[in-house]
């Protein structure tokens, strides 16, 4: 059997079992955002890493080498901040195809210092490699948070309201504009390809969020908002209902879907790499959430829909009508999406 | 000016000082063999990293996927040995080219669990993506030691004397032997061989070369005994004087000298890979370090020399005349080496 056949999750369900061993000091493992370990009697250490190859993650003809160092790091600290952790200290390797330009990487080098400079993230080091061909990416980021805030993807209960923390489905836009899928209006390309190419993680938003106390789960959108919430409801054993007509779309990509004829709707629901954070919180006087954002001169979160009894998502739309949708999550081995 | 001018340790140089900014929380970034950071009162937090790419690192035709999965975690738990440090958890990356066999994975995972098991390590989870050719492979390990008993490559001081834990040479032997450069007698390939493909990290005893205060220094041998031990000048400010006739070298690589004409002292110096602990220990009665690994039935460590004012490496031979010698790391960069 090829990798191609079984695809990422597959794999990674083949092998969880023997892979997340219970262990002292281990409260999260494998399957959540960050790995949880305790360290004192009241905070834990947060954990988590990404790798970025060259060709399957980024084509190097479509991001700058200083955009390519921001979001390495970047993809690493939104997952902190869907834990509602605090970014301690990255370590970084890199694979370098031997005839790479220096100046290339010190680019690369310089997106890195930029934004760890920008969310106070040490750099703790890490591994320079040659490479035979590709350019290979992995940053690891440590992170803290207290024990009694952490928010699990599992914490969702039936009756939660589902929120937003801003737009969806402008990364997936800038990716198609990058691969000339679509041509956007002028004046709206760099919009687009920034969304895609220099993602801001929510580092504040989460820590907010997770000391506040108000919610039960969270999430980062990097897979896409169906994908993402389908964790969610897996890992909380339960459904979830959305309101289409709820789901934040900027006035960027209803402009762009008048234009092109792209349906902004399908790819704020299955676009990946939005980079918001999706969190539920219980039924309570709602205006606790949006206080809390207000509090925090943040512009008010979108109240998207609820956790339900069951399984699976199902979205009203505008009309009323009901559909149930597929929790569809990109696959970099799966052929189709090649 | 391309990568394969300048190499890792330039290019590490050149990007150094925009890297290592002092943070609070901080007591070691880039430079040792983890980042130290500080978690409470008493304690650090120990972060290291290390990319394996195929075809640089590791040729797939002389290594079982097994081992290759023990080896990528055994590198990283050496340099937490390296500090005195315990190590508690690690995060897996894997890029992995799309017609791969999926049972080579897990094999690779089999041996992943057999390490992490043995050494109480958790998996905390990781990333899996697609490659486009080669295998790679990223881990990172966090671990702990008390902030009193870390141990740096900075603290050797003159007059220091020099342990090894091991014989040396053996891992670079079995690397000549899997290329084919020697044939060895046939009864002793193995041993070479799971030298270099299945080396053992010695975290119990950095431990207890910590816990017991007795170093001032330690470093664990990657790049080779010449390279390290430089590491250790260069952090700690002195030179060193090595007794050739001291340094620790196996029986079997003595027999396979004979037998191929190879040098066992060249290796022994400038071989990489063997992952034994490298160690200074202010004079004292000297029976402190030999008293230390007795009460814990480990073999007595080597005393090979000592640290000296100034810089560099000198080296007493068995004839009494001194060698001045290059600090000579593997560099994957640079086009002789290749």
């Amino acid at each position: 059997m090829k990798f191609s056949d079984i695809g990422e999750f597959g794999f990674i369900d083949s092998i969880k079992g023997q892979f997340d061993i219970p262990m002292e000091g281990v409260i999260k493992g494998i399957g959540d955002d960050c790995a949880v370990l305790s360290t004192t009697l009241d905070r834990v250490l947060l954990f988590t890493t990404d790798m970025l190859v060259q060709d399957i993650h980024f084509m190097i003809e479509r991001i700058s080498y200083y955009q390519l160092g921001r979001k390495a790091i970047a993809v690493n600290l939104s997952d902190i901040a869907a834990m509602g952790g605090r970014p301690l200290a990255a370590l970084i390797s890199i694979a370098i195809p031997v005839e790479t330009e220096v100046e290339a990487i010190h680019e690369l080098c310089r997106g890195m210092r930029d934004i760890c400079r920008q969310y106070n993230l040490a750099i703790g080091g890490g591994d320079t490699v040659a490479s035979p061909d590709k350019l290979v990416i992995n940053v690891a980021v440590a992170g803290e948070a207290k024990k009694s805030e952490v928010l699990y993807r599992s914490g969702a209960c039936p009756g939660d309201m589902i929120y937003l923390t801003g737009p969806v489905g402008d990364s997936a836009a800038g990716l198609k504009i990058l691969k000339n899928e679509i041509t956007p209006p002028e004046v709206m390309r760099d919009y687009f390809i920034k969304a895609h190419n220099d993602p801001a993680p929510l580092v504040e938003i989460g820590e907010i969020i997770a000391a506040s106390g108000l919610a039960s789960a969270m999430i980062d959108l990097s897979d896409g908002l169906l994908s993402d919430l389908g964790h969610i409801c897996e890992e909380s054993k339960a459904g979830a209902l959305l309101l289409a007509e709820k789901i934040p779309i900027s006035p960027e990509l209803t402009l762009l879907g008048d234009s092109t004829g792209l349906n902004p709707l399908e790819l704020a629901l299955s676009g990946g790499e939005d980079y918001q954070l999706l969190f539920t919180v219980p039924m309570e006087p709602e205006q606790g959430i949006d206080k809390l954002f207000k509090d925090h001169d943040l512009p008010a979160p979108h109240h998207i829909g609820e956790i339900g009894q069951g399984s699976g998502i199902r979205m009203k739309r505008a009309d009323g009508s009901f559909a149930e949708l597929q929790p569809m999550g990109f696959d970099h081995f799966n052929r189709s999406q090649r």
